[in-house]
């Protein structure tokens, strides 16, 4: 059984002469990932992922899985974190993200760069069985692992910190017509992948910047604290990030200067490389006729610990914590009665049963914690539910209690309901909420 | 279905001038697993994990996750790769472990460590919240996470890389005692993953080292290519790493110095720290008299890439690999007759089935190949798969195109046993060898 007092939660309160300072809290989800014991901030820009903010990386990890795996046929590997600063120098980025890159020398004197990216890796990985069969392709390969980036003015919390977790997948093909068809389904991936997290979001056009390539495509958490411009097209209807106008600031589309904007928080990003990389270190393929070619590449990016932060960002009030269903630590949250209340005899035994029938509904067998602080009150624990923001809380009482009509109070905490109900449709209605949508 | 011709898999022949020299190749399971492309080399002690052995790691970590949560009661977070330098400087370790730490220094001039190991950052979490309530305590937190060490030569592949992955849990208790309890818990934890991964191994006392702290243990795989002198004493029956011996050669059990002696390989340690980092950098709890005092700690490292690398190195011969059953990428591979051959229309149909079936069996939902090679002899594909090491492969070949008593070759690879069943024959005997054990 998951136990709430089992569970490593140190929460924060931020005194006036703490060593985090008010100044270091510079968004909505970062305090309440502090004040709730998600996330401990270790140095600037870098992040302690506390045991309950850890079981919603793993979901959000088993999540992008899917949707690689199931709908981009992509395959899941892992690159070395450290990448020659010699392939860097190949590929023509050494210096240009020279700013922004973290380094380290080895003790024979070689340097090496903690990849923010790692298009020059995969792409030395294919170089080095070049030419590849046609047959092989479309190849698709990412990983999900810690990036780095020397950021001048880590903030944000998660949202922009020095270490971050993301999922990186690098596409090949045979042709830019292949490719394209390759983007095309990529994004149809991160479409029903960002609408099964259910945060609402916008895609833009973007600008290809320091990963190169000719088209780029992003997707954004509409927020006040989003560092992006976003410019929607009252004409044409085609949106973009406001880099893509550039010194113009007309619609690329239509020509016309009537923008409604709003601020995004960047989740996803996805690139057309063309041959920038497999030209600059020999990725090739070799074609039906056996005549060689250089490959052509995709890249496409999901900022895992950001899409958690943001969702977070996005759904929370200023008090109290909201998860999408699918990212929650916990879906469930069961409160049993204080211990010595009159109701805890009665109520008590109701609690074993719901947590074993709830258990069995689909995808549920591990997503159930109780709050066994029996010690407080129930109105302090369901507060405090209501601050960490488990979608759904029971609470086991006094209407628990009655030997021939027992309910219990089900909390839905994704529309702000409240309800009372039997032991059936408690069961019932926790099924409904948590598979519906899947 | 997991099909063999979509898994990216480059193999490797080590031509005569070739970029990977004969010479970097320094053990069997660094050859093996480059030849049957579940690794590459990425550059000296870095590797590419490709996705047949990603699906291992993966499995590893399942395997490893569950030891830690249901025997240990641990918690699972993740602590920052990077840790201050200055942490290290206030343990005492920035310069004893000086030659094996890889440093990073950000824009602003701050030096900060690529984590070998994190003693100094979770005990740095708890000096921030302490005094901390004895109630809170045992605490067991652990990751799973890539580790560095500037090694002067890496060598043997996966086992002795710059980067790997490794699952390191730090324990805090409230005094000697406790600790000691938790050091039991965790030894016993440690046994009962080792057997049910299944590989022979033993258990030594061990030098202390770097770690500091008075007790330690180390588990290791008997091998050829160990890098550890391990000591069993012939009269007390003590075993021992011989740098616990120092500079005496007798027991430090009973005295006396008849040894018999083998080479092993590191595979999981254990350390009881005492107050070493606790002390230095503060982190206390608070008694039931409110009384402060300094916690008591653990270290427990498991090599997750180290770990698996050894299995293969051990169970393997010098053509084929092996996989504890436990670990491997996938545990059944069904090769279906060859396109255009006689039995292709009579015993291509029970592909499906088989497929269908075993599937169905307890934890092989996921746990089955394909070889869909048809272009390929049955033999060829038979023989590819005695390289890579399928724990059980099923041939659908000629018995199986006999109308009225279907057969299928089963191929037991941990036990090098073939026998000849039919279909329900061949699903028990799949349920046996996978969940006999378990």
């Amino acid at each position: 059984m998951h136990k709430l007092s089992k569970i490593f939660q140190p929460s924060l309160i931020i005194p006036k002469n703490a060593s985090v300072k008010k100044q270091d809290v510079t968004s909505k989800s970062q305090r309440l990932m502090l004040e709730q014991g998600l996330i401990r901030q270790a140095g600037n820009g870098t992040f302690y992922i506390l045991p309950l903010l850890q079981r919603a990386v793993e979901k959000t990890i088993a999540l992008v899985d899917l949707y690689m795996q199931q709908h981009v046929k992509a395959e899941k590997l892992s690159l070395p974190m450290l990448t020659s600063a010699e392939l860097w120098r190949q590929s023509g980025r050494l210096d240009s993200a020279e700013a922004e890159l973290m380094k380290t020398t080895d003790r024979h004197g070689k340097m090496q760069i903690l990849g923010p990216t790692h298009e020059e890796s995969i792409t030395a990985l294919l170089a080095a069985i070049s030419p590849v069969s046609y047959r092989q392709f479309p190849l698709r390969l990412y990983q999900i692992s810690t990036k780095f980036r020397d950021e001048m003015k880590p903030r944000f919390g998660l949202m922009r910190a020095k270490e971050f977790l993301m999922k990186d997948l690098y596409t090949f093909d045979i042709g830019p017509e292949e490719a394209r068809q390759t983007y095309e389904t990529v994004n149809d991936a991160y479409r029903q992948l960002l609408d099964a997290v259910g945060v609402p979001y916008v895609k833009v056009s973007a600008d290809t910047g320091l990963m190169g390539g000719t088209t780029s495509h992003e997707y954004h958490f509409p927020s006040e604290v989003g560092e992006d411009q976003l410019m929607h097209c009252r004409e044409c209807g085609k949106s973009c990030n406001q880099e893509v106008l550039a010194n113009g600031m007309d619609c690329k589309q239509c020509n016309n200067a009537n923008f409604s904007k709003q601020t995004g928080i960047e989740v996803a990003h996805t690139f057309i490389l063309e041959d920038k990389y497999s030209k600059a270190l020999g990725a090739k393929f070799l074609d039906q006729k056996g005549k060689p070619g250089i490959l052509q590449m995709g890249c496409y990016g999901i900022g895992v610990t950001r899409l958690i932060a943001a969702s977070i960002e996005v759904l929370s009030s200023e008090m109290d914590i909201r998860w999408p269903l699918a990212l929650a630590p916990f879906r469930v949250c069961l409160i049993p009665p204080k211990k010595g209340s009159k109701e805890e005899s009665q109520a008590g035994p109701w609690l074993d049963k719901l947590y074993f029938e709830i258990r069995k509904l689909k995808g549920l067998d591990s997503d159930v914690v109780v709050d066994d602080r029996i010690s407080m009150t129930i109105g302090k624990r369901l507060m405090d539910a209501k601050k960490i923001g488990y979608p759904i809380v029971i609470v086991i009482g006094a209407k628990a209690a009655c030997e021939s009509n027992e309910l219990f109070e089900v909390y839905n905490q994704l529309q702000e309901k409240e309800s009372v109900l039997g032991f059936t449709e408690t069961l019932l209605e926790i099924d409904r909420i948590c598979n519906s949508r899947t």
